[in-house]
């Protein structure tokens, strides 16, 4: 089930994958790093000490009341308390709105909310997706889940948020902090919904973080090159011989592929247990300098080294690794059906080969594999995203969209502050929620100083809440 | 189908239906007015000079992807272009967010948009609610539709509005009217709607004037006694006599129920043909001044005339009459899964029966009925409601919520203006959405006033949003 292919010729599923150009289900680049990845400062503290597994028990459907709808399923939570100011002094929550995978990994990557909870003296909640990690419908049954169309139906964002707001206020309930302020944050697609929280459930949340959220990437709002192009400005800025090392590369893995035994060749050259390939900006280094050989194939392994084979220690690439966090299969459905992002556009100038926009082909292939055509308009009908500035000029408050300009996805993000408190954070050498990581020492003066800006802004919701509070009657 | 009589004992019964004090399914009153009722002002002009007929293709389940969802049913709209100042021009479109009952009833009565046309060039259209009057899924056969709770469970208040967002949008794209704004009007459970669609699809909506909208009689923000209260106050301010004769006749209901035939006397006295008789606030005359008899049941038939037999030529009441515009059976269901609206609390002073609220009762004779159990907490996660001028202090914006405080659903309606542009208008004399109706040249100063308040901030919304227009490029 990876639909995520499903545009990829041979040839450009070498560089698919993590940076795929498929028509509306490339992975959220940034976040594929793997759990052996997570850098040291992360893992110093071990999982007991970073957070409590919960379980909530869940309505498997919000918006309909029919007796399946009814079903339940245990969905995951994980908690930290340690810096909370307790419910008497209405101290903050500050919740992640998981993404589309393991709870955990997105917990264990998102250390600027670690970072900022004793300030805050916050309560720090991390709710996962539905469908995603531990949190699986039809009694966790994972065959069952993702069986057909029918079961996976469940599986969306409106049910997602709908599931966020129904734990927090049943937390909040439990806990009897009913007056204390909830702040959401997330990264990426967790990005997008924690935008989507704060227009949508105001009454929930009081403001969002909502990090290289591509809630433009939509229908025809954001141009379907933008992906590929900011790729390409990407490596170009690096090394323009890299970038030219990559661009005369297709053709030559082309021909190679269609010799006799040129499969097997190109197998061996990137040392492959199935068939990926991924870039990334640090690929550069690695083609300008290779350790491995100096032709183009080698050059493209020792790029590709970087990303699939961070420790050094796997001999080969595996496509089908289950370790991955990300939920692969269950994103495939989510982008077959409502999350059609249409990036698949490559011109003349892209490193990628030339490729038109292709959403009749997506669209057919998904309704093969799924046996349901995708709905492309319904993102922007029901969460908006054309005339963004218009429609929010004087609507809405207190949200921060921040978005690195390195990352192929802030060509669907907001760049441009809305209003007062619809704010835009715009990082030239940015990668993708490279602000909801750990803080380290190494961290350049500009990522410092965006993280010092949105905990300023955070600070003024909050102040403006307790003013509030103590002035307006319940 | 008809539980909303589950919490009516036979006495209750008697006044039950229109004013009905159920838990949570008590018939909108200022709307329960025949067809046969409209005034001439309304029926002059007929159908045909009033809109044109038209359905749109509406998908079954938005929220879900099972291919069960995507089932395609017929709903109707109407539509006026008579005053619109079309495309062109970007002229606006009011959209009437229909309520739970035929469209047509609901247009007829809602001559205010008719009235204020043409100042705006507007073009006028009133979207039916799914399952109601014509608007029925399942191939428009209603006894599969209403056949039990797998079917019913698409009736939903989340997916209405999602039809109206869908329907809009494909309007002015099918009438290059992309640019054109829309303002949402609705009355009662449609003025809910509007008030709703709003806050959710600002993208959508410019701005909403939700009439006589109980926004807040959810879970515990509103009192349950409130509602009978407001019935006690309306007619102890016409008559303080009606007030006691009401009062005194339920003991005497009661007794004569218990004796042998006892019941056959009843039925004779109220002349109803199966058992229920209405109240309304002009009923007071006809008790402080019976035509019928002077004895207590004489008064009190005397005053359900008014309600139930307008024109004087009906012989007895029929219970069951299939002429009532609005769906009894569907807010049923509606009531017994979401719209969980208290209003069964009745105190010493009121002029019901006293009567505790009771809420489980309700939730088990909603599951015995229709085998789901009701979801109280559902609309406030989804929608709000408590503490609704903090949330909405500095979040959203262009809302008129009007009330009359004769209405009973006004104790659970926004009486306080929630900032610069979230406004209440409260009427002190006023009945259910009566601003929404057609002038007359009877209207009262405050109603004349009220409506051109209305109308001066609709024109703000709407100048606003040119200069917003012509300013920010798309």
């Amino acid at each position: 089930m990876r639909v995520l292919q499903f545009s990829c010729s041979l040839i450009f599923l070498l560089l698919c994958s993590a940076l795929c150009l498929s028509y509306a289900a490339p992975r959220f680049p940034g976040s594929v790093i793997k759990p052996e990845q997570i850098s040291s400062s992360t893992v110093a503290k071990s999982e007991n000490e970073l957070y409590k597994t919960k379980y909530f028990t869940q309505i498997l459907d919000h918006f309909n009341y029919s007796p399946q709808s009814y079903h339940k399923f245990q969905q995951r939570y994980l908690i930290n308390d340690t810096y909370w100011g307790g419910a008497k002094k209405n101290a903050p929550i500050f919740v992640y709105t998981g993404n589309e995978g393991d709870i955990e990994w997105f917990t264990q990557n998102t250390g600027f909310m670690f970072d900022i909870a004793p300030q805050f003296k916050a309560l720090l909640v991390f709710i996962e997706h539905r469908f995603y990690g531990k949190s699986i419908p039809y009694g966790g049954n994972k065959e069952v889940a993702y069986a057909n169309s029918s079961t996976l139906g469940h599986l969306s964002s409106t049910q997602a948020l709908a599931d966020y707001a129904t734990i927090i206020i049943d937390l909040k309930k439990n806990l009897s902090a009913t007056d204390s302020p909830v702040v959401v944050f997330g990264g990426s697609y967790g990005g997008m919904l924690a935008a989507w929280f704060r227009l949508k459930y105001p009454h929930v949340a009081l403001g969002a973080l909502a990090s290289s959220a591509p809630i433009l990437n939509f229908e025809d709002i954001t141009s379907p090159y933008s992906f590929a192009n900011i790729i390409t400005q990407d490596f170009r800025s690096e090394s323009e011989n890299c970038y030219k090392v990559i661009k005369g590369s297709w053709q030559k893995i082309e021909d190679t592929a269609k010799q006799p035994g040129g499969l097997d060749l190109l197998q061996k050259s990137f040392h492959i247990c199935n068939v990926v390939v991924c870039l990334n900006v640090q690929m550069c280094k690695a083609i300008d300098n290779p350790v491995h050989g100096n032709d183009t194939f080698a050059k493209l392994y020792a790029a590709a080294n970087i990303y699939y084979n961070y420790t050094g220690h796997a001999k080969c690439f595996d496509l089908d690794d289950h370790s991955d966090p990300h939920g692969l299969d269950e994103w495939s459905w989510q982008a077959c059906t409502e999350m059609v992002m249409p990036t698949d556009g490559s011109n003349e100038e892209s490193i990628f080969p030339v490729s038109e926009p292709s959403y009749k082909d997506w669209a057919e292939s998904c309704h093969d594999y799924y046996g349901v055509w995708p709905r492309p308009n319904w993102i922007t009908t029901e969460f908006g995203g054309h005339d963004i500035k218009r429609v929010l000029k004087r609507f809405g408050s207190n949200i921060i969209f921040f978005n690195g300009l390195r990352d192929p996805w802030s060509g669907g993000g907001v760049l441009e502050d809305i209003s007062k408190t619809i704010i835009a954070i715009v990082a030239k050498e940015g990668a993708h929620h490279v602000d909801l990581r750990y803080a380290t020492k190494e961290d350049p003066e500009w990522l410092k100083e965006i993280r010092s800006r949105e905990i300023k802004i955070i600070t003024k919701w909050l102040s403006q809440y307790y003013t509030s509070l103590f002035h307006l009657s319940r």
